[in-house]
């Protein structure tokens, strides 16, 4: 086992206790339970107002280390295509609101009835190239969340870390830092290219705006749960992460609805703090 | 949309009608309805005998395009593993019997409770190592079939075509034909890297036994399912394999408990015929 990783580093995305509190309450948890990293989604945020949101997130000295998301850029027309960006381009600013370290993009699916897998990655493409310019000047780096294949149709057609790693070479050549990965080990556990040492990407730390090392899974029924609880072994992969130059938050995300969601937040966190020290 | 495929290519996998056909049933039901190849599965091919189904394929003229299935190498220890090892070798020595041109291999995933992957594809990769002369000298290719990397901790741990490619390099490094990938639209649609011919290596046609174009997929949930059903664009998955010298049978396998399970076996069969012609 490997040392434990430091507890400063311990990041809360808002889904894990999204059942029970609003957004000022996962503030001031976070505060009272000594974690340091926040990553809101966007409808808590919209119900606090982002202002408000971030003079509480400063007040209570915390770090926003993404906004959960954008993305979802494929559309059946262009129409659709141009409602996803407009609503990328206010993500950009809620993000830029909240210093947050990226905005996530949970990049989108097959439109539906489209089989046409090929073009919703292009479309994909297109979409981050279109608000990547705002992104930019707005000091928002865009991190595209590759997602588990199982996901590919309805949710996001990036679906490993060397497919999302390529986008990033494609539209950000020289490795601005304004376009980088998520890398989330629920997603990427099982692909034998997830080690970024020996993707011979010398970049690729720089791509990478934080490590979501919450998770478990044993099959295909099973949504991301407790640290620890699972087949996968997160300190493997934090320390290829770390070898590969990596020294940023780690965020916690469960959206197990049967179990934590239903649980006293204030016990949720306290399991999420210990875990990280033992099992991460 | 390309040309439809050649109707003679037409393989059953006898898991579509399992639930209502016994082997003899299947065989006969594919000479019935003009359907070529088949790929029994071995608890079906035990209830009738490995010789007697043998020659009652022969006597309705088919080819046996593979048996399922060999595999499910990692074990919690040595026993395990060994024991594993011996179904293989009776599955090949069936597989010789049948004439199959292949025993497909469904690998395996990881050992109740252990959470070490890298070591659990090492027991594959040392398990197919362990068969691989009995099986080239009863004249059985083996065949890789790579797995949704859902399927990755209970079923099978090799989830990509490359990763199953690269198995194949490394273990017969000369393409003898001895050791090859199942091609399952199902479990690789998704990837990127599923295209043979863009992925450099020359010897990959001579890898593939057979390609099996049954399959649907909207998210997790859905198991195989009709041809057809779904967002899989099978013409272009059916052109990268043609594109690459590919022009071996066309399995139909389809999982789907709640539907094509309960219906008339014979209803299924024209269905499967008529679909092949219509939209692979």
């Amino acid at each position: 086992m490997s040392n434990p990783p430091n507890p400063e580093l311990l990041s809360l995305n808002t889904a894990t206790v999204r059942e029970r509190w609003n957004l000022r309450r996962m503030i001031e948890g976070c505060a009272r339970h000594g974690i340091r990293g926040i990553s809101p989604w966007r409808d808590k945020l919209a119900e606090m107002g982002a202002k408000e949101a971030a003079k509480a997130i400063r007040d209570n000295g915390l770090a926003v280390t993404g906004l959960c998301r954008g993305g979802m850029f494929p559309g059946a027309d262009r129409r659709a295509r141009q409602a996803a960006i407009d609503d990328n381009l206010r993500a950009i600013d809620d993000a830029a609101t909240l210093e947050a370290r990226c905005l996530v993009l949970v990049v989108g699916g097959l439109p539906t009835g489209s089989k046409d897998l090929a073009g919703a990655r292009t479309m994909v493409r297109d979409g981050i190239g279109e608000v990547f310019d705002h992104a930019r000047s707005a000091g928002v780096p865009l991190a595209i969340e590759p997602l588990h294949p199982m996901y590919c149709a309805d949710r996001a057609c990036v679906n490993t870390l060397a497919q999302a790693l390529d986008l990033c070479d494609e539209l950000d050549r020289s490795a601005s830092g304004a376009l980088g990965v998520v890398v989330d080990v629920y997603h990427v556990w099982w692909d034998p290219r997830s080690r970024l040492k020996s993707s011979a990407r010398r970049q690729a730390p720089a791509r990478v705006p934080y490590l979501r090392l919450a998770g478990a899974h044993h099959g295909p029924a099973h949504r991301p749960g407790m640290m620890g609880d699972g087949v996968i072994d997160l300190p493997l992969l934090r320390s290829w992460m770390e070898e590969a130059g990596y020294r940023g938050f780690h965020e916690v995300e469960i959206l197990s609805s049967g179990n934590w969601w239903r649980r006293d937040p204030d016990e949720v966190l306290v399991t999420c703090r210990v875990r990280h020290q033992t099992v991460c």
